[in-house]
């Protein structure tokens, strides 16, 4: 095994912008071999998210960038082919943080076991992994909807906003998703059970989601900023709440220099006028109600209550492609690429 | 007494901008008899609040604004000169809410007793009434400032600015204070004790607020908005709180087209990066807290640790001037006015 070459895709330069295919690269090198206490894993899948981006360049944010050069950081799903860690063995699937890369070596104790028998194991980066967990604690603790309050989230067939409004109607809130195109919208409405769909690419789209929202909007979980933004805020109630996890929309934006009126003056008297709670997170802050939402989020799954939707890429070569594609909205539910089988 | 004249100061037209003189109107009538369950009250201190800017403006808010015409909100203390409810003696001294006039009709519900001999009863417009109480619910509830933190809060020798930064150091917080000119500045720095004093009149006052803030700002009390807010919002820390409770230096301009570059991309980009709390407030949403607040300022005030400055005109006739003067930072000191002895 350890005879294989490591593909690795590399930060080739920092984009401006929208990130192309010349800002990766593509290594192979050797595999390497465990020290004590490490394990060699074999990848399986690798999870693509919007956050990428951030990490991609240099401005400071709650994590630290990817150097230039370095591999491209994300989660992913292995096999042990190699253990010199007592708590693992050979044939173990867990969940690792190894990047873009097809062989990884790691410490046992970054590692968390996968139970196979449980649920598909793609879903450790999806549902019951940080996407899940983002939009569970993110809504629950933030967002806090009551029954019979309405709860939009955009993005609504994605990882996060498929979670959200499903959760959302799990605690009797009302859900109403915003999406690109026919097919999302029909799969968040008949397939996802949301309460009603909004196309954000309609031309009518402020207006539609006005009529989807005729007591207002009690919670927005706002992950992608932009036009959705622009039409949401007006309609936000009294006491609304808006967890921020993402801003996907002005990822590959400038925004020290943002064209166009200021809009921060109107923002604050709205949320002075109306009481507004506007709160970023990041999932790790709530990491104390992981084994929660693990036990709450499988009783869904298993129950059909809380449904997914994964788009798996085959072959690490194409995952540039497809993160530059998941920034445009071009992807179908979880991104994921296929690394091995 | 109920032959007196009641001076009355209304609302004459909705001011585009700043207030001006000719907004108001002031007009004299009689001052009528009190029906069975009603006092006659005649009125002893109106406060002059920033919030009030909002009530002469026809836009929706929190509170339905004046209509033209009408005697002009306020917070009054006055002295029960007639009483047809059995809680009520002549002489008694009462909060009310009886506006910009020197008699008034009130049900005896509406009425809060002030106790005399407690502290001198103006106080109950200011550090032991609504801008007191505005600045301990803000400040604990949302800010929750822990000791060692750093708070800072604009218009410190203000009402509310100058409870925020005392209490944030009677919880074992650092307390910083933003204000105009050198008396201010003194004042918030030796008599209220404040760790630190910066002058938002300063060439420098951004750079000098950053000095005065080395380990950054955990919470900032916003009361202000305007160009503090852009000298605050770079220094805030991961997880800092910021309670939203005015925003006094927009108040006389259109918000609805501000010039220049969008600012609002940022500040999401910031909130997101930063995990940032932006919460908007009224004080009434924590009435629940109001007796515990009473009884811990009065002790306050009793031990010293908990000072105030009034600043008291004298006569309604000069209550539009004087509010003019309150939007511009020209009061120094919780601005009441005298409208009888």
């Amino acid at each position: 095994m350890t005879h294989q070459q490591n593909l690795q895709i590399q930060l080739a330069s920092r984009p401006t912008g929208a990130p192309a295919a010349d800002n990766f690269r593509l290594e192979t090198g050797s595999v390497g071999e465990p020290a004590d206490g490490e394990v060699l894993l074999q990848i399986l899948y690798l999870s693509l998210d919007p956050y990428m981006r951030g990490r991609m360049s240099a401005a400071k944010s709650y994590a630290k960038p990817v150097e230039i050069g370095a591999v491209m950081e994300g989660g992913t799903v292995a096999r042990v082919i190699r253990s010199r860690h007592n708590d693992f063995q050979e044939g173990d699937i867990v969940l690792s943080h190894s990047g873009w890369q097809s062989y990884a070596i790691a410490k046992g104790e970054t590692l968390r076991k996968i139970d196979p028998s449980a649920a598909p194991v793609s879903t450790a980066l999806g549902v019951l992994g940080m996407p899940g967990f983002t939009a569970y604690a993110g809504l629950l603790t933030i967002g806090k909807p009551k029954p019979g309050e309405t709860v939009v989230v955009a993005a609504a067939s994605g990882a996060v906003g498929s979670a959200v409004g499903q959760i959302a109607r799990l605690k009797g809130a009302r859900a109403v998703g915003i999406a690109g195109g026919a097919d999302k919208c029909a799969f968040i409405k008949n397939e996802l059970g949301f309460d009603a769909v909004v196309d954000h690419r309609s031309p009518d789209f402020a207006q539609e989601l006005a009529q989807a929202c005729p007591d207002g909007i009690d919670v927005y979980f706002e992950n992608v900023g932009g036009d959705v933004w622009k039409a949401v805020f007006p309609l936000l109630n009294s006491f609304a709440r808006v967890p921020v996890c993402g801003l996907i929309a002005q990822y590959n934006q400038s925004v020290e220099d943002a064209p166009g009126r200021d809009r921060l003056p109107m923002t604050m008297r709205d949320i002075l006028t109306k009481s507004l709670t506007v709160r970023g997170f990041i999932q790790r802050e709530f990491v104390d109600q992981f084994p929660q939402f693990q036990r709450e989020a499988a009783g869904w799954i298993a129950d059909g209550s809380l449904r997914y939707r994964e788009d798996i890429v085959d072959g690490l070569e194409n995952a540039p492609q497809a993160f530059i594609g998941l920034l445009e909205g071009k992807n179908f539910g979880k991104l994921l690429v296929r690394v091995s089988q």
